[in-house]
């Protein structure tokens, strides 16, 4: 696929989707989420790719929604509608476009990291929440800013955000609509670390890293759908359920052998299993389809 | 109304609720229960309100129940137990009347912010749990004493505390009963913030002020009912499908043109809509009654 | 009954329930599962028991799986399954061990400390999650390393670990595998506090005691149930059902008469109900078994 408003780009098992409308402060478009969609859909598929890096080109991360139709920016009766139709309904009417990116970022097979470089407002902040981490630049900028708008956080980030930052954080920021700073999303649990700018990159490299040089790629996949998934769970007794199941399954595979042994043997593991070939049927699909 | 136990004020879209007991450090009563009701009726209903504060008159938030009927204050055969029962019945026993009162704060349709100016203990500290936002005054003390009562934590606060706080920090101040201070209460997160005395009207009017003066008041209402309903719901689907009814609906409706148009024009917004004339049905009830 | 890899002493209603491998960092064994299991069933059936504290003898408090049986540690086909089976089949696979343990201290009626004196790592960090309350000794290390053995964090832990330090941390901590300090643990909200190891008993002792000394042994039996039940409930309202049965119930016994005479006397309650003789029919079974 040839992208027009993302980079994707795969190195040492790490690919970077970086938001690539630096004059617009990466301002999200209709071309912007299906290209998220289509380089989530590449990350699953590439056994080489272990973990999936977001970013913005320039001084921002995404600055929201592209406001260039003015008034009518969110008004189903315009022209862009269309667009957003190809997507499917839910209950009668087009899917929410920021949901399309949100829920298929929550899908991913591969862990995800935020790399948040600047500005990150609306679909820009909502759209990190199912990302695993999120690592800030000293610059970057949040805001939850759709009661400003006339709308409501979309991207299903009214399930994301109180699970992330919790209920109170999560409505001060809605009800305010407050552009905040990296220093008031670290307090709030927003992100895992503020850092320099000039170090982003790098501990975003190094996080990666750890995990690409130390782990299974199954064990991740499979891990990173049972816990998002039973974050939804309504009791501990499902996760014991799918426990079982994975040990029965992981237990005997290759990876298990080669991660005990690596251990004995005090070296670096080597793990057979690739995600997608070895991804095993043990954890239900998640985000589910309930409605 | 005509209120004995609360005051009641509404000044610049604020709605002040006062606990006016003063010389029982405002205890709680049936009476005041009832009056906290119909007050949160009165928001709901006053479109000038656009945030409610709930406080305490003197030197305390609220101290709890009112302990002067002794040993069989919580005692379901004595006397008050009939004025309880006009709130219905739930599985055959009358209501537990802390709970009639957190369930209607959880359904306002403003937001809501707890300014806790003292001593906030028993159903003091539950009642708060349900508000968006709660900010203490440094001489504040909070106590979950239920289990130094014979009692359990009652108000809903099973499902509201662990959910603000976390079930570790939770379960350690359930289980002890212990009363703790602001600087306690921050560090787990039962509060956002701490302020000298002095100060704590102060900094509840601008955050208030923060909302009254930026936001859609459709898009607050419709984003409070929409982030805490999702607390309970066992995916983000669920917020996807509302989320492509909001947009489809406020989208559209003036309050989002008018919210692109103020910004890019870098004015002050003035939103047309108002709650509760212009409340779109989106968001299911919420609490849902699930028994 | 007597106990081959674990301690078990009760005194001024705290039971300790240690560890007992020190050779093996008190590394996890089928024999050291049943322990547990059996050592709970005691706690809860002995009204003298209070509090319940887990810790480790030794430098350790628990390695994890014993590997002594290699690449084949986690094998289904290897001999030590039929051990496993013996707790019954879930979709047709041995139950998870680890599950099974940690199942069990999550149905505790008497609430549970863990006192982290060393490495808890694999197994060993997982079942300390069910517990309500875990205090770290400087020297305490932990790990999630399921990914660098081939596997998933088990021991229902992903139910557990998201709701205990919320989803980002669980998924960075799980996703690596990484082995972090105690300091670490606390910023992440692991633990609740990291005390140096000279104090870590003391430190346990005196929280032990502050429930032991203040509290109802029925009014902290059913908040528990409650706390941890409501985790997984969708709304509010379950809550408000149980608690005005618990009033109802609570309300008229001895302990709720006896709270508030004392605290009014201001003088030491001396509750009457002893659990599990006075644990009341109040909250349904937890965790609920939806398989």
């Amino acid at each position: 696929m040839s992208y027009t408003e993302i980079a994707y780009e795969v190195a040492d098992g790490v690919a970077t989707i970086t938001l690539d409308r630096p004059a617009k402060l990466n301002a999200f478009t209709s071309t912007m989420a299906d290209e998220i969609v289509a380089a989530f859909d590449a990350t699953d598929a590439d056994p080489q790719v272990r973990v999936v890096v977001v970013t913005g080109r320039g001084r921002g991360f995404c600055a929201g929604a592209d406001l260039s139709r003015g008034a009518s920016t969110f008004d189903a009766s315009s022209g862009e509608r269309a667009a957003e139709q190809r997507h499917g309904l839910v209950d009668g009417v087009p899917r929410d476009r920021g949901g399309v990116v949100s829920l298929r970022i929550a899908a991913s097979r591969k862990p995800v990291i935020g790399a948040i470089n600047g500005p990150a407002v609306g679909i820009g902040a909502t759209m990190t929440l199912p990302m695993d981490v999120r690592i800030a630049a000293g610059s970057a900028r949040f805001g939850f800013v759709f009661a400003r708008r006339g709308l409501v956080p979309e991207a299903a980030s009214s399930w994301f955000l109180p699970r992330v930052v919790g209920i109170s954080r999560a409505m001060e920021w809605v009800a305010t609509g407050r552009v905040f700073d990296a220093a008031e999303a670290l307090d709030g649990g927003l992100v895992s670390r503020v850092v320099p700018d000039a170090d982003l990159a790098g501990t975003v490299r190094a996080l990666a890293a750890e995990i690409v040089e130390n782990t299974s790629a199954v064990s991740v996949a499979v891990s990173r759908q049972l816990l998002w998934s039973m974050l939804g769970a309504p009791g501990p007794w499902e996760a014991h359920r799918l426990d079982s199941r994975a040990i029965d399954v992981l237990g005997r595979a290759p990876d298990a052998a080669e991660g005990v042994t690596s251990f004995l043997e005090k070296r670096p593991p080597v793990y057979p299993g690739q995600v997608p070939a070895d991804y095993p049927d043990i954890v239900p699909p998640w985000p589910p389809r309930t409605s």
